[in-house]
């Protein structure tokens, strides 16, 4: 048989996934999994997104534009400005969700052997659109007990060398949901004009702020409009991860020009996704503040409930949906699988993202999981009392 | 500025997309383009498949498993295996369009600097994926003069080094129209299994084939069952090029397993258009005998009128919906984009793909566009009087 590619063996498979063949055994087993693992948002899409859909009048499902329909990109500038973010439709590429911003960011921008310094926690894809480019992710480590703040720039400096390209961030963040302060922006941006780098910047959770202190876009930046990507998603803010429409923002005409090269191989992103988030984005005010005001009960709940229970560590998540939090456990790709394969209380059981996952190097976040408050607070509270137990039980087996 | 990667330099950029600003330009200035540069189709999309995105009844646009829906690709199966092509629903995995199918197995399959070996005229992004791949596409040429059939085998095993990987075919062909025979395909066969080789088979027109002879699958040869990479997309059967939605369909697990991680690192492929797709499979036999007919009527026209003016020769295609004709030019290049800029009859002119694009050296096809026949009849015949006007008027500017 002819060979797999040397990048296909080196991909990572997440160890979410890994685990799923064991929470399908155990729903097949007529146990409830709780799923705290997932970024999947039980959040209604909104309606004005459903109804386009769902009116739709054209006789073709034609190609749109290689960049995405123009209409959209210029809804999503005005988007953007609304969060004094100011860039012009064309420089806004519409891409087939967030993923492929990431993986055309890297494919445009980054050689085989080229790196990235990224804060770790991550994105666990992150390293799998790395490795697909060729490129080498250097971590640098944030730590739970300073409730993963950015690592001194002393570690990011450590970590340049005459490869690095670029240093990646995502903010508010997935998995730990910290929001970077202006202070550490500001040390990013001069380490961004310091070394000539590229900043790819994720920010598909700015919807997702909960504590007052301002959301830093890495746009707001001054002196380094040029070395920005932004990385976009619509699927997190109107819960519409299905539709699988991103963006790539970029004022460098070069990037651009070369990402587009990459659009039109791909001819094009999804046109009726195209359409819904277009739509979504006449939700009336009161759709994103209800979403909003029910992300922020669920945390408030979801935190205090975990720091109730005996041995476990959550800092207070200021964005996104999720929480890394420490539990007084050995191993939490071991205790995640035990939670499916051996576990019930009640008919119930939970489904957690074992923490290794999101670091480059597998001996961190051994006693850390990454949980999702996607699930209505009534789920929660059980879930909660199910993790607990399955703590004490999973310590005294 | 931090530079571009390597790769994004190289990827090329489609001769059809340079024209794009030139067409536009013309039709400001009020000109009528008669688009025969492009794979989009005037057809209907089948009603059942825009039924069903109008009577989309969920709340939430969710996330779909990373290898598709599973009732898609159980619909997939029985409709290959109409083909006699015997494949169960989990060698399919439901891919974003067929272009992202070609990526992931590239991606998969090949290392930098691994060779595949590809007939030529061919579809223009097979290049753009191996570049990004870091692969090579080593050309065997095909000839106007010999109907575009497959080149002789000897000219494939000269190309043949330690480094080759795979072959690569369209079939029935982009941009030449023509079905390889069974002694064709048991050739391709025999030097796969001579030297191993991965056999990517992207056979998307499928169901257009004209001519009575056999369309011969990759999957209906003997032997190299582990070898086959099936290319699949619903675009161009059901008229649904926006939905993006196609397959990678392999009976190696060790292939499947890799471009899994591709899939799972995307997330997901769109749901949208997976509802479409497996709706459109419910068109009545109509819709696709209609489509066949109003495409073998519009090949006969199109061809014997090319073949009518003066210079101009084209082969009868067999299949698909393209063919690449012998214009009586110095250089299609030039003289497409001076159809755009310089030229109109009657208020009218002509857009073509020149053919160089389909070339790795730019010097083959210098006299050859590729001519789509996706334009209903009248526009069609209007089309080929704009176009020998076209040719006489170039050839005394």
């Amino acid at each position: 048989m002819p060979t797999i590619s040397t990048r296909g063996k080196a991909m990572p498979q997440s160890p979410i996934r890994k685990l799923a063949p064991l929470a399908e055994k155990a729903k097949a087993r007529g146990i409830k999994v709780y799923h705290l693992n997932i970024g999947q948002p039980d959040i209604k899409t909104p309606k004005v997104a459903l109804d386009a859909i769902r009116s739709f009048d054209k006789e073709i499902f034609e190609y749109s534009p290689s960049d995405g329909n123009k209409s959209l990109r210029i809804r999503l500038a005005e988007y953007y400005r609304s969060f004094n973010i100011d860039v012009a439709f064309d420089d806004i590429i519409v891409t087939t969700g967030g993923s492929e911003a990431v993986s055309f960011a890297f494919n445009s921008c980054l050689d085989p052997g080229d790196e990235i310094i990224v804060p770790e926690p991550a994105y666990a894809n992150y390293t799998a659109f790395a490795i697909a480019a060729g490129a080498v992710i250097k971590p640098v480590i944030s730590s739970i007990d300073e409730g993963f703040s950015l690592p001194s720039i002393e570690k990011f400096e450590e970590q340049i060398t005459p490869k690095t390209k670029g240093i990646l961030i995502c903010n508010p963040n997935n998995p730990t949901g910290y929001l970077y302060t202006r202070k550490e922006m500001n040390l990013i941006r001069d380490l961004v004009r310091k070394y000539d780098l590229y900043l790819f910047s994720d920010e598909v959770y700015r919807e997702f702020c909960y504590t007052g202190a301002p959301y830093i876009s890495a746009f707001h930046l001054d002196g380094i409009e040029e070395n920005v990507i932004l990385i976009d998603s619509v699927s997190k803010r109107y819960s519409a991860c299905g539709i699988r429409i991103g963006a790539l923002v970029t004022k460098n005409k070069e990037v651009r020009k070369t990402v587009m090269k990459f659009c039109q191989a791909r001819l094009s992103p999804p046109l009726i996704g195209q359409l819904a988030a277009e739509a979504a984005m006449d939700a009336p005010p009161e759709y994103l503040m209800e979403v909003y005001d029910e992300y922020m009960e669920r945390r408030k709940f979801l935190i205090d409930g975990l720091n109730r229970i005996p041995g476990v560590y959550s800092p207070i998540p200021m964005g996104a949906f999720y929480t890394t939090a420490r539990l007084p456990i050995d191993d939490s790709d071991k205790f995640c699988a035990w939670c499916l394969s051996d576990f019930e209380y009640e008919g119930c059981t939970v489904m957690m993202a074992p923490a290794s996952g999101f670091y480059t190097d597998p001996n961190h976040g051994k006693d850390e999981v990454r949980i999702a408050y996607v699930l209505n607070k009534e789920d929660l509270k059980h879930a909660l009392v199910v993790l607990a137990k399955a703590i004490e039980a999973y310590n005294n087996r």
